[in-house]
């Protein structure tokens, strides 16, 4: 697997005292293609799993004798959200992006950025343009989603009238520095579907905040494609931490005090018949179908 | 009810074009009394349920027909770990308590604060002395909590030393101030038990975190003690607010990655026979115990 | 004056027992508007100029007899960077603006904020198109800034193409709506001029901070523009704060190490002749210009 | 220089592709000694100078031609408050300190932090014992501060009564554990003098923020004592960072508006007399003051 790896963007080596992250030094300066012209790759870090539980025996001193190993003790603190010693860790990346997504993205405010800034610099002619498999209709259901497929003429009208409006746009911009307009100015005709960079650092407890979020189904498809790529490399940055977030909170389920009332009350599983009387106690609609497909996914409902 | 409120610092009122929230305004100025010195009263806030439903609005817009009423949107937002609108929402409090209180208190950073100086100001003749209720044998089974009562004598040891200290302690404190010993330094015999104050300002979404760590049984008693003064206060001045909060948060359960594969894969309730060989899927034996515990609460076990 | 204060969105007065600040009263859903389509106003608020005082007062407490009025320990915290205070007082605006400037105002991380959102709504066919007063060259000693006029005929140019290019945008955008695109999707084309909306809470310390960067001649003018409206709501919110922020930081002048070492070795005012002699001692270039203007608007090169 | 070096903790070193700076890994796991038996040592750390640099041309991109050299580049961005880049820059400490200073130092919210916690762990029998030199009496121009000398005798009384205290309270502490009160009760009677400790990590810009506080004569001298330790690692960490923080905030001075009202409209230097005369213009006795220090130390009144 590692032959398949991007290759490194810098590729010389080191002596440090500083404890090292073997999962973290192979990703190093590897970037990872994110969407048409995005990457994310990892420039410096600091601390690994060790530094987690390093961080908590502080606390714990001569306490913890019962939580006895390193995963043990990891494991714990994930599952009671005693998430200061995930803070210890720390990951800064090289990160290419649409201005839409960093829109999105910039909202998680515990981190330090620095950015491409069009006041400066020229914008360069990059442009996000989604591949066919993601170009689909609003969702019903879901206010703020993807849906159903577009035909494939639609598909076409789409891509064709973005790859127009791109052209236009960029050629205006040209023209504008041309007769020599305020960069800041000349800049404000491009589209959010242009393409920034930027440098962003971030503990460990505010990036796994960050990937919940991101990686989550109902997140816009574009910055989840970034927060797989952060993931790949987190799971192999901190393996344990990785694993006790995986689940204790990506891969779990909350269950709220009307839906554990109905949980307790009943045999389980149940025909979808008689669940569809019993979760009636459950007066809001959208709760009651939440807690459904909860009940499904439980095989809960035969 | 309303008869028994502790009478009001400040009775004026005035007029504004503010948004008033009810519950708020009568709690203003009103201290709620905490263990045997301590307070907390509101000061000021900004904002009430409405503020919230306000602030997601300008996002949801148009998109959000389905959630027709404001307690149904604060519910779907609360649901959905939608946290920034209930950051419209700020809380202004004066508190006073224990030193070794404030320091708990204190790890909570999203807040502002402004605390009482011992570089300025003389410390005063009040240190907390515990309630004989609760003064109690280190746990067992939890590292950091209390478990049995103390017999009677250990208690009466206990306070009457705590006494001499805290006579001890004050004594020689005055003593280095009459010597005009500069005040930062005449304090630091002075022990945790001394009481501070201090304005601690916050928005809602972080008093709710704050709460749901100081509301738990896992909390040092005494800070748990201002929670309550604190939780009474908030459950009227956002009411809707308050009951998600409960619903989603505080009585809410979740279910690890692991704990979901036993669920789903089994018939419930069962016997307690059959419940522990069940889990012993679940390998690390705390989060087996823990797994228990939720089953049992969940008459999962007969 | 207050006979052109922009219409009152809302009008209905309460009755409430928190502190109110006649300033913020005044200004309470009072749109200014800002560039072409946008505005701002305040929207709640919690505390005034006093609240600043009671909180400070909470650490001083016996201590600062000295200092006697409200104001002079305003102005005292202010001088001395005693930041805590000016947090306790906090302000709600809703604003509107171009993305452009939703993306430098949004660095600003301590504050809370809900945008509208093109993933739920429609975006609407409002762009910002600069006044031609400030349509300028890229400025050439600061490298972000802008400098000389345009011709007309330049100004002609790109008025039109603007103005062409946002048509252009918008009936791409609302023919992709037609075809049912995901709106997540379908606004990927719209420019960083395109108007977006947030509610903004901040606290004084941070908006002081805030308005420091923004309202500095080296922000971008669009933004420097929201900042006035701003400024002009809190200099009546909170008078006393607003001049001790004039004083000491916006109209404040710091020296470095090397340029108060050249202050103290020589006579002042002196030539130009001997200033630019003096001033080598400062070996940068950059450095000894910037240093040059400070003795030129100090009246110490004559 | 090198040989006085505190020996080292851990002396294993281990290759990395990350950058490496010299001066942090003279300094990790070198404990510098603090008070009586306080200490700081480097943990970990990410970033040195050049990582401030590389993030700020990921801004400025070919717009920064005129700042040719990294350290230009470095003074340029502290000098204009682009405080972004210094962010980019981790250091992580293991600190030792009394209950006082902790308390003191956890007010520097923007940090991550895991303390040694009495409710699981036995408080040690360290408390801090001034040393006769930093005994001092109460100053009085300084609300906060120390002034003269104690006598040998009044030094000898407190010293005398503080060890007496902590002698006593320790007892105490030790008698509740054996009867097995809970800890978390037991160390309520200890001293703010006893020693605690913690993982400190925090980011350059906040570090220098907290240096800029802590080493100001008027912070408590305690913490004082830990800002020097921090300050002689970091200014051999990030050398260029640390010159520019001296030249442009440590060692710089702010001269308000009524200041440079007064600088513009005279000649300097000028007799003790007439300046008298001439800051009269400042109302305020105390700014009066403080403008008269400050002219005096640049050799402006002769």
């Amino acid at each position: 697997m590692e032959n398949n790896l991007p290759p490194r963007l810098i590729d010389e080596s080191n002596t440090t005292f500083r404890s090292v992250s073997e999962g973290s030094e192979k990703w190093l300066y590897r970037p990872i293609q994110c969407l048409d012209h995005g990457f994310v790759y990892l420039v410096d870090y600091c601390g690994d799993d060790y530094s987690i539980v390093q961080a908590a025996r502080v606390s714990y001193g001569q306490g913890t004798k019962k939580v006895s190993t390193d995963e043990g003790l990891i494991r714990y603190l994930m599952r009671h959200a005693h998430t200061t010693p995930f803070e210890m860790v720390e990951f800064k990346f090289h990160c290419k992006m649409p201005i839409f997504v960093a829109r999105q993205w910039i909202r998680h405010r515990m981190a330090s950025v620095n950015e491409y800034s069009g006041r400066y610099s020229e914008m360069l002619n990059e442009f996000y343009l989604p591949d066919r498999s993601v170009l689909k209709k609003q969702a019903t259901g879901n206010r703020q989603g993807r849906g159903d497929d577009l035909s494939v003429d639609d598909q076409n009208f789409v891509l064709g009238l973005l790859k127009s409006e791109y052209g236009s746009q960029h050629a205006t911009y040209k023209r504008f520095l041309e007769i020599d307009l305020a960069k800041e100015l000349a800049r404000i005709g491009l589209s959010v579907a242009n393409y920034t960079q930027w440098y962003w650092k971030i503990d460990l407890h505010n990036l796994f905040h960050f990937l919940r979020l991101r990686l989550d189904s109902h997140a816009q498809h574009e910055i989840q494609v970034f927060g797989q790529a952060i993931a790949q490399i987190i799971s192999e940055s901190v393996p344990m931490a990785w694993k006790a977030f995986e689940d204790y909170r990506l891969y779990s389920v909350n269950f709220s005090r009307l839906e554990l009332d109905v949980l307790g009350q009943n045999q389980w599983p149940m025909s979808e018949e008689k669940a569809s009387q019993v979760i009636l106690s459950i007066v809001n609609k959208r709760e009651r179908e939440e807690f459904w497909d909860k009940l499904k996914n439980l095989n809960f409902i035969t």
